[in-house]
């Protein structure tokens, strides 16, 4: 095999093939994938299922916590398991620029096989095309993910006293990215929190008639994400400053950059809404999973803040939070 | 709106939304869709479900006969179908550059809802990325679609003797877009094929006890998939010159361009190994629909001819059709 895709890997025919067999049965290993038909096939009970789809463009590629085939898995899977769904096939599908290679290409589809199986998922089909040099940067990968919706989950209509829980340290993601994009030497431990959020929702699906709805804070972060539950609600939201779970690192650094970790993605966190009365109840529960332990209950919604989302910091002085007319960075997924 | 992509409008936010209303809903216009939540969900009852993705980076993007969005749409519906699937639901997932204009996104987005009605499928979920400019050639589409296996449809052993049915004229896809490519300025009524295979596998479903296999020969041509299924049926192909259908313009074209319509790829045509006694009444239903009144029987698997693939002319001369090394023209779909 050549050590770097050519545009024959993209034809179709023998290269295609090759690169098929020795790369992604190698790595995603499992019967479905390797019948290798034009769709892959797969039984189903009676019942609802769930669709998604993420296109992921990550620059750089590679970065601390993972890579653009780690984040791929997650991105999918995570839109699933929010959706009240268990994740159970992807597809992936590579648009892969001449010339780039293949070494790198191996890794990124390695990661993309363990986080699978962390995960308890299976790529099941895909494709992979190749374009000249200059007319892609890189590697784009596209996942697509179909579940099934074995829980009660539903999304319910939130009310002012709900209250906000996020299920770990925010701005990871973000903060990785934007470190290794400004190229910047620092020291501390700066990862991104990609990770799938199957393993919490699988874990708390007794709780979903409690729970109002589930949301991944990706591209704008926290803030993004409640000024949209806002809107939706007709009801302001309340946060807590010091009730947010933020490393220091994460703080300290978005400080030098003048960024602000409120609008920085996660890729392997939840924001949970859920009734007054049993906040404290999945909070302990989701406190207890592998990953959680920072997980707090970070303010409620909140009539009288007519659909302002705002944050109070322990003097009670007060900010309000918008949604950013332009990103902070491009590319973070 | 502004009138080009910006990147802000891949960040997730405000223009991301604006967009997606003001474009992606309007065309593609469906309940599932317009939820607007992380993964669309549906109903299945139990049974066989099929699954499947396409990345496409034909260029140019606007084509005689199509363009990338059609050709998006149809890639899809077209791998579901060929597998004995019903599609029923895609998504659909941009990569766009920064600066590439909205009207012309716009068409691509308008003719992907044409498709989509054409066919009777809807796409229920999506994603919009974009990315700077020089990071991506314009615009690259991800299809993904699922489709319900109702039919009594399974792949089965090819023998020899089996008969080949193409369901229409090949080569037409591959040669405009060849002709737009090296931007050739000739009259005639060259259009790629490019359209959805579902209106003809709906219409055979009674006759699927008969048929072995359906295929589309996209990437590659009809001889790419031939050698495909000689290695895997462990036999040889003879087909015949005079009854594989071909357009005066698409040989002539192919003739002065130095290329061969077999090798060329269709996006709206199929191949069909059908069992001997039954190819005439299977060939006759296939011609009684839309768009294949020039279906043919072209040849027949042979044992006597040893994994080769061989045509033979009026004359009685053979030549060999060999897989080739490398793509005949890139990024045709």
């Amino acid at each position: 095999m050549s050590d770097v895709i050519k545009l024959a890997h993209g034809d179709g025919g023998k290269f295609t093939n090759e690169l098929i067999k020795n790369l992604f049965y190698r790595h995603f290993r499992n019967r479905k994938l390797e019948e290798g038909i034009d769709a892959a096939t797969f039984s189903v009970n009676e019942g609802r299922m769930a669709f998604t789809t993420d296109s992921f463009v990550v620059k750089p590629i590679f970065f601390y916590g993972g890579d653009i085939g780690k984040l791929a898995v997650c991105g999918s899977i995570n839109d699933l398991a929010v959706s009240g769904a268990k994740p159970l096939y992807l597809s992936a599908s590579f648009i892969i620029e001449e010339g780039f290679p293949i070494d790198k290409l191996e890794a990124i589809v390695r990661s993309m096989g363990d986080t699978c199986t962390r995960a308890g998922v299976n790529i099941i089909t895909g494709d992979t095309k190749v374009v000249e040099k200059g007319s892609v940067d890189g590697i784009f990968i596209n996942t697509s993910g179909v579940g099934i919706i074995e829980s009660n989950y539903k999304m319910k209509t939130i009310e002012s006293g709900d209250q906000i829980i996020v299920t770990g340290t925010i701005g990871e993601h973000g903060t990785a990215i934007a470190i290794q994009r400004y190229d910047i030497k620092v020291k501390g431990n700066f990862k991104s929190d990609c990770n799938p959020l199957n393993g919490i929702t699988e874990n708390i699906q007794d709780l979903y008639p409690y729970i109002k709805i589930m949301k991944d804070p990706t591209r704008g972060g926290l803030v993004t994400i409640l000024n949209e539950l806002a809107e939706l609600a007709g009801l302001g939201v309340r946060l807590i400053e010091e009730k947010i779970p933020v490393s220091r690192e994460v703080k300290a650094m978005n400080e030098m950059l003048g960024l602000d970790p409120l609008y920085m993605a996660c890729e392997g966190r939840m924001v949970l809404v859920v009734n007054k009365l049993y906040a404290e109840k999945v909070l302990n529960r989701i406190r207890s999973l592998e990953g959680c332990k920072d997980a707090n209950i970070i303010g409620n919604f909140d009539q009288e803040a007519s659909l302002k989302v705002y944050i109070e910091n322990y003097l009670g002085g007060k900010r309000i939070l918008n949604t950013l007319e332009g990103a902070m960075l491009p590319r973070i997924c």
